[in-house]
C-alpha cells in the first residue's frame, strides 16, 4: 500500500521527517509530495523545497518525493493511492485537517486519510518557527537534519529584522 | 423582525445560501451585506460578489443583497435592525465569532447575534475552497448553485498553480 | 414564533435568565423546558427546579415554565414548535450543542438551534459553580435573583465539606 | 499487518462501525477489543457488548471481536500488535486521544495510533445518545445496524424518565 | 510573594510536582492546598493525599502542604495571598481554569491566576492516569517519584479489572 | 524579579495595558518589548508603537518600554531575565502560546512563562479590532487609553473602505 505525504514543506523539520519515517513502517511506500499552494507565497523555491526534502529523506529506503501543482484529490487518482497520512501537532491543526479528510472523501469516497500524532519533543515545531530562528540568529540544529541545514542558512540568514 | 446576515461571500457557497436559506424562514427579512474588509484583498470585485449573491438567493422572496463600506454596527444602526445571524461550521469559527458578538453588544447593547450550524453536508465548505478548486480545475458542481458556476470558474480557472 | 429553551437548571442561574430574557424579546413566547435527564442524578428535585425558574422568571410576560420526561425532539413536535435556543459560554459547550443540533435535525429537518453567547459577566457562570458556592457558605448574591436564593441556600448549605 | 480497534462499545454504533469497516480495508485484520474500564459502569455486561458488536461485524471478513481486562499497552504486547486505529469525530475527542497515543509511545516506542476521522453522517453520533434515545422510546433505526436493534432496545427500554 | 498552588492531587504526580518546583523559583514560598470537593468521591483519603504530597514535596525547602474544605477564595483570605498558580496540559484544561480564573476575580479583585505550563514529557499525565495503571498492574515509576510509589501501588492494586 | 512582556503592540491596547498594570504588581520590574516579527507588516512604525506604549504606560511606575529586533530568548538573555508574562484572552491564543512557551524552554531550561487571563471586559479587544474601528470612524474611547486616541486615529483613520 502506498501513503502519500503532502505539504508545503517550506521547509521540512525534523516533525515532518518522524512522521514520514514512522509511516514508512505502516506501508510499501511514502509518496512526499510538495503541493504548490497558490494561496501563499512560499520562502523557498519549489526546487529548493524538493531538494531539501531529498537530502532530509535520503536514508529512508521506500520514500519518494515529488511534486504537483493541483488538487491533492487529482494527484491520488493519478498516482492510484488512497491513503493520505499527516502529522497533528495540536487541536488548530486537527479541526482545519478534519474539514479536508470530509472534504476528500466526497470526491473520491475511497480516499482515507489517517492521522498521526507528532511525537512530544516536536510538538511545538513548525516551518514557520525554522525561518524566525534561521532569519535571526538562532541555531536550528535540533529542528532540522545536519545535512540540510547550512542551506537553510545559507537562503534566510539575514533577511529578517527591521524592515 | 430583519435578521442581517454580513460577510465578505468572496464568493458565495452553497453552504452560506443553506444558512441564509433557513433564517429566511424564522424572519421576515434577511439583509444579506457584503461587507468591505480594508484587511483582506478579495478575489472578487464588490460589484462581482453582489451579483453573484443575488443569481444565488434570487429564488428566496424575503431576502435582500446589500453591500456596505464600513462597520457592522453603523449598518445595523442604519436599517434600524437588531437581529444579525451568522453560520457555524467548526470550533475554530465560534471563538471568533463568539468575540464579534460581544463586541456588538458593547456598541449596542440591544443587537444580538444569533448562530447556526452548518448543515454536515456543508460543514467543511469554504469560499477559500471554492476557490483553490477553481483554480486547479476541480469540480464545484456540488458546492455553489448552477447559475453562478461558469463565472465563478471563468474568474478564477487558470490563476492558480505554480506561482 | 415560539422558542424553546431547554435544559437540566439545576439549579437556574442569573446566566440562563439572561439568555431567555434576551430571546424572549425576539419572538412570541419562550417556553422553557426542564428537561429529565436520566444521566444525571440532579441536586435538585423537578419540582423544585420548575419552581425556582417560575419565582425567577416571573418577570418576563411572555415566558412559560414547562418540564419534560422524553426527548427534546419529542416535546418540540408535541408543542409543534420548531426553535431550540441555547446559551454558549465556551468552545467546549459549543461543540456538544453543534453535535446536539445537528442530530435533532436529523430527526426533524425543520427544527433549527439558535445560539446565543452568554454575557461577558456571566461567562463563568454554571449551575455547579452555584451549587459549590453554596454547599461551602459563599455568596451567590451576584449569580441568582433575589427571589430564589433563599430556597437555594436551604436546600444546599451544608452539604458539602468533608466527606 | 493488524489493526487494533479498542473502546468500551456501550453499545457499538454505527459511527464504530463505519470506522471499523473502513480500517479494515487498510491492513490483513482489525482486532475490536472492549476494554473493561474500571472508571465507568457500563450500561451493557461485558458479554452483551461482545455480542452485539459480533452480531455488527459479522459481515466483515476481516475483524475478530476480542475483550481484555487491563491496559491497552499490555494487550498490544500479547497479540504481538502494533497499530491502534482510532476514529474522531471532534475536537474533544482529539485531544484525550492524543494524549493517550504520546502515552501510549512512552510505555512501548513502536506502537503507532492512527486516527481516521468519522463519517459525516455520524459525526454527532455516540453510545450515549442512542441510549438516550433508546430509554426514551427514540427511533434508533438510523444508529445501529438491523441486526441488533432490537436487542437494544429491550435491554434499555423503560429505563429512562423521571427517576 | 506566597504562590497558592490547589488541587485535589488525587493522588499527586510528577507533573504536579514539576509545576510545583518551578513555581517555588519564582516565589517566597508555595502553599500546595488539598481542597476538599464535594463534587467527586477521591480515591484516596484527604490524609492519605497530604501523606503523599509531602513525602513528594520534601526535598522542596519553600514549599508547605496543607488541605481546606471551603472555597479556594476563602482560603486565599485566611492566608493573605493574592497569586494563585495552575498548571496547563492542554486547551481543555485551559478553558475551565480560565473560567474559574474569572470567578475569583470577581469574588476578590486582587487575586491574579498565573499558568504554566507542563513540561511535554509530563504533557499526556495525569492522576485518572496513574490511578488506571495502577489498577491494572502497569509500570508507575516514571510518573510519581519514588518515595510514594509502593504507597500508591499498595492502595490501588487490584482494584480495577473485571467489575 | 523582571518580567517581560513581549508583544507587537500594533497599537497597545487597554487589554495589553490590563496584563501588564496586574503584573507589574507581581514583580520587581516589567520590561515590556516590542518585538519585530519580519512575518508581519505592522500599521504603526516601531518607534510609534514605543511612543504609545510610553505614553500609554507613563503612569505604572516599574514598567520600562523597549524595542528589540531579534529572538525573544535572545533578548532575555541580554537583560538576564527569566519570566515571561502573556496575556490570554481566548483558547486560540494559548494553543499558540503554549508552543512558543515549550519551544523557550527547550532554548533556555530556566525560561518561565507565566499566563494571566484578560479581564472579562476585554476579553473580545484586539489591535485589529482597535484599527477596525478607527479606519471606519467607530469610537475607541472604551479600548485605549485617552492620550493615545487622537495619535491612532489620526493615523488610520481613511485607510479603511473601499480599496
Amino acid at each position: 500500500m502506498t501513503f502519500v505525504c503532502p505539504g508545503s514543506f517550506d521547509p521540512v523539520t525534523n516533525g515532518h521527517i518522524d512522521i514520514i519515517e514512522r509511516a514508512s513502517k505502516l506501508c510499501d511506500k511514502v509518496l512526499v509530495v510538495v503541493l504548490i499552494n497558490s494561496a501563499k507565497v512560499p520562502s523557498f523555491t519549489l526546487e529548493e523545497r524538493v531538494d531539501l526534502l531529498q537530502c532530509a529523506l535520503s536514508g529512508i529506503p521506500n520514500v519518494e518525493v515529488d511534486s504537483y501543482s493541483g488538487l491533492l484529490v487529482d494527484y491520488m487518482r493519478m498516482k492510484n493511492a488512497k491513503v493520505i497520512v499527516k502529522g497533528l501537532r495540536a487541536v488548530s491543526d486537527f479541526e482545519y485537517e478534519m474539514q479536508m479528510a470530509l472534504f476528500h472523501k466526497t470526491q473520491e469516497p475511497d480516499i482515507e486519510t489517517l492521522f498521526m500524532t507528532s511525537s512530544l519533543k516536536y510538538s511545538f515545531l513548525s516551518s514557520s518557527l525554522i525561518k524566525e530562528l534561521a532569519r535571526n540568529g538562532g541555531k536550528i540544529d535540533d529542528f532540522v537534519p545536519e545535512c540540510i541545514r547550512e542551506k537553510i542558512l545559507n537562503k534566510l540568514r539575514g533577511t529578517g529584522g527591521a524592515k
